[in-house]
């Protein structure tokens, strides 16, 4: 993860170049991991920085503490937010790595949300703040019969349970930018500093205009992240546009082929909330109509998905 | 995995090409997964199969069976080997696809053993029946020194405590054939139809001849399938050499980079055995030396890794 330079990059200049909002701040690291973070935060003049891991990555993360000469400003505790017992009441600063695929997939968002609760002194910043999810439609035929098709005839065999099942299941996976044949549009957004856990279930509308004749075979779904405290806003985009990050993007494959025209729109809505097995994983539904003159290419759907 | 085409085209041809092997016969599929090599066994005339496997794949095996026409040729059964109610008291050839990274990790053979123990009838045949596991020495400076020197420089910090857990751990990846130094060396034999679960821990020796002036980095390991019972015996060899596999090379980093001439030879030992906590997971280690007449570049190491 460390090796994503987009993310560790983002991290590291939304801390380094607002040096003035860290000096002397106490700063809570959630999910330090190898606590890069809380290390970034020190060298930007925190006063002290606690990182809180449930993994045992808090050993190695000791050791990088140490030999890097920070043991006396970092404080790493192993175990859940709920139930570490932080060496302060309040912390000026969270800091925290959350985003999983989908943004919301695995995420700690949770987590983060929790400890804002419990430790965020009034006034405090939270890095990063802000989350937005897009959508767009792809045309994606060659890769959807090498991913779908092919479990039609499987070394002579019929293997269609488990294509219904390969439906079912977003695939996280690089876009080309050239394969997007609508305009991207926003459908979701996060602000760490007021949103609760439930609004993180979602049931939203979306609205996609076609910019080319075309087919479009899946929708897809990425993320952008903001540090909006910044003295100059730093954002990265997990887009098709953008550069790659180990988040990809999100493909969700329609049973159908939809012909589509330059200027024809695709509306509907798009839930997301946690399974009842896994409050990580996620049931998805994207309900669509594509509107179209043509009668014969106007069509309606309705695809459920999960990622677990 | 079924998107493996050597590996599956191996157990195609081994089974269709012997339908005179299959004819009539009762046929065990240890760990059937979705049951493609039961459906095999079917088709190449076995009287009847019994597919077993631990996993909830179970259900979509039946699905397909079902709609293949095979459900009055296919048991499925869902549990461990050493639990499951088999309809048989003997079985006339147990087919398994065992086989893990580095051949044992995460490999089924102990259970295809126990099966072997306990099902298959006097003069029965296993299908693949032999494995054979192979050395070689590449240079592969650029990559290690992504892989591994990494961690020297982090964003600005010292994570060398993850350089040793990065040397430590085996890489899974695809070796090109023009970074091998050395010819191949064969290490390890199995014999499915004699050995015992205790055997498959081994400490055996290697010697490895270098083939041209270059460095040497790393060893690799691969393994070859045999199903020596067919007419014209049929193998797959997962090497630097032969076509892609899913398994790729298994690559152990050496802690120095060897200096090497055409002609030099580099010796020692390698053992593997399942680790503590996990039947599983492997802790394999490495001794070397290297020959040469030069004793600035003559060397010797002994490396730990585990593949968990």
């Amino acid at each position: 993860m460390l090796k994503d330079e987009v993310r560790t990059n983002a991290y590291k200049n939304a801390i380094y170049q607002n040096a003035h909002l860290f000096k002397d701040k106490v700063v809570l690291d959630v999910g330090c991991g190898t606590s890069i973070l809380s290390m970034f935060a020190v060298r930007a003049g925190a006063k002290h920085v606690i990182g809180v891991d449930m993994s045992t990555i808090i050993e190695k993360a000791s050791e990088i503490v140490k030999i890097n000469g920070m043991s006396d400003k970092i404080t790493l505790l192993q175990g859940k937010m709920e139930e570490v017992v932080l060496p302060v009441e309040k912390v000026d600063i969270i800091i925290s790595e959350w985003m999983g695929y989908f943004l919301l997939y695995e995420s700690m968002l949770d987590t983060v949300l929790l400890a804002r609760d419990k430790y965020l002194a009034p006034g405090g910043l939270i890095f990063p703040d802000k989350a937005h999810i897009y959508m767009a439609a792809i045309e994606d035929g060659d890769y959807k019969e090498e991913k779908i098709g092919f479990w039609n005839n499987v070394y002579g065999f019929d293997f269609t349970p488990l294509q219904r099942t390969a439906l079912a299941e977003p695939l996280v996976d690089t876009v080309e930018m050239k394969a997007v044949v609508t305009d991207p549009g926003q459908v979701f957004s996060i602000d760490l500093y007021t949103v609760t856990a439930p609004e993180l279930a979602f049931n939203v509308p979306f609205e996609l205009h076609f910019n080319r004749n075309d087919f479009a075979h899946a929708f897809i779904a990425w993320f952008d992240i903001e540090f909006s405290a910044c003295h100059k806003p730093i954002k990265f985009s997990t887009g098709p546009h953008a550069k790659y990050t180990h988040w990809k993007q999100t493909v969700f494959y329609l049973h159908e082929v939809l012909r589509v025209n330059r200027g024809e729109v695709i509306a509907g809505r798009i839930s997301s909330k946690p399974t009842e097995k896994n409050k990580r994983d996620l049931d998805i539904k994207i309900d669509y109509q594509l509107q179209s003159d043509d009668s014969s290419r106007a069509s309606a759907g309705s695809c459920d998905y999960r990622m677990c």
